[in-house]
């Protein structure tokens, strides 16, 4: 029967600058009550516990609530849309999000979160010294939080993979009367972020979690280019 | 342990019109290898089985594969984008998907299939009746697999939702530092249905799925509007 699990890893504690990520998340999956991890399990860590870890930090007006937002042009490649204080952006890695992803929330008072560097090589850190400390080949998906146009509410998506397909071209695969199917490109690390977030609960702050019983076949070299659509081939900017 | 697990229902044949898809789903559901059904599960169901069960079939020229192109403007109060074969629209739902939702995957050579009229409604019909059927409390989202801009691929989001939240609010929650957060929604139907989705498989053609563990709270009465971004509050479009 085809089926997924997904869990939040419990016992990870404070994140900061410096700390290895990989090891602490390796400590927290390696026994009871939350591993052992296997073969072909996903784990998804939140961008926040990134970028604390890689010292993505930078001081603001502890008593602006608003002190963030003079980081965002810095952290944009062009702002795509503007209506009061909230700002969609372009970021340098090609996502569209409110602030260029910088914000207050579950950072240190006095301190704004940016977006990690290379999200895909923080990924793949957490990767290899999982493997290299546990012997099991797991997926990465670095997540974050992005609303999105036309719907309301928030999703959280991938902006960072390593050994886990970004999208999934099911394209010439027969659809259930066998017929060919024109195409279905099914973005699989969203669709893990998302069922991940489903466990971790923003206000817990749990920013691991584990999603066990993915395809094997997504399990493959990849990187977040996969997802990110170029200009070109967009409708909407 | 904070847990959720989803899977695909198995041994539901081809779907008809007239037929009652609630019954189906509740014969299915109610023993192995799927079941039992416990209160608070919830049942995602395609849009595509809906679409058949309610005769949102229309006859089109079988030997063309644009042929279902002619029903996208009948189904849309707007033409959002159009660029050669894709053509994106506002529906009469106010979605905002390709082709008005129209499609000819896994549908009779032939036909093609409209969106339900109302999917809400849809839903409420499932969940009453595997209430009634088997006396336990579900919810039930119809999902439909949509793009969306800036991104590649695709992914199911929900279209329909009986006796599960669309969108949780979690402003005012404290996050992990003890302070209020300023503004959370989540759209947590959109992340059952994409969770669904990894275990439904387009080519399998299985076109429901269960999910355990989601949030007792997150259970309760709503609908689409809940997910739906009212034109006036949308920066894109």
């Amino acid at each position: 029967m085809s089926r997924i699990t997904a869990w939040a890893v419990e016992g990870i504690g404070e994140i900061r600058p410096g700390d290895q990520l990989g090891d602490i998340v390796a400590d927290a999956c390696s026994g009871a009550p939350n591993g052992p991890l296997e073969d072909g399990d996903v784990l998804v860590v939140t961008q926040k516990v990134v970028s604390k870890a890689e010292g993505r930090l930078v001081p603001v007006d502890a008593s602006d609530p608003l002190s963030h937002k003079v980081l965002v042009e810095d952290e944009a490649v062009r702002i795509v849309r503007r209506r009061g204080d909230l700002i969609i952006t372009e970021t340098k890695h090609g996502f569209i999000c409110a602030n260029s992803g910088v914000d207050l929330s579950n950072v240190e008072r006095g301190y704004a979160a940016l977006l990690p560097l290379d999200s895909d090589r923080s990924a793949r850190r957490i990767r290899d010294i999982v493997r290299a400390r546990l012997g099991v080949n797991v997926g990465v998906i670095v997540s974050d939080t992005f609303g999105r146009p036309w719907r309301k509410g928030l999703t959280d998506v991938a902006i960072g993979v390593a050994g886990i397909a970004g999208v999934v071209d099911l394209r010439g695969t027969p659809d259930s009367l066998g017929r060919i199917m024109q195409v279905t490109e099914v973005a699989v690390a969203d669709e893990i972020a998302s069922a991940a977030e489903l466990v971790m609960g923003k206000s817990a702050g749990i920013p691991v979690a584990v999603v066990r019983g993915v395809d094997p076949e997504w399990l493959r070299e990849s990187d977040i280019n996969e997802i990110v659509r170029p200009p070109q081939e967009d409708l909407f900017r």
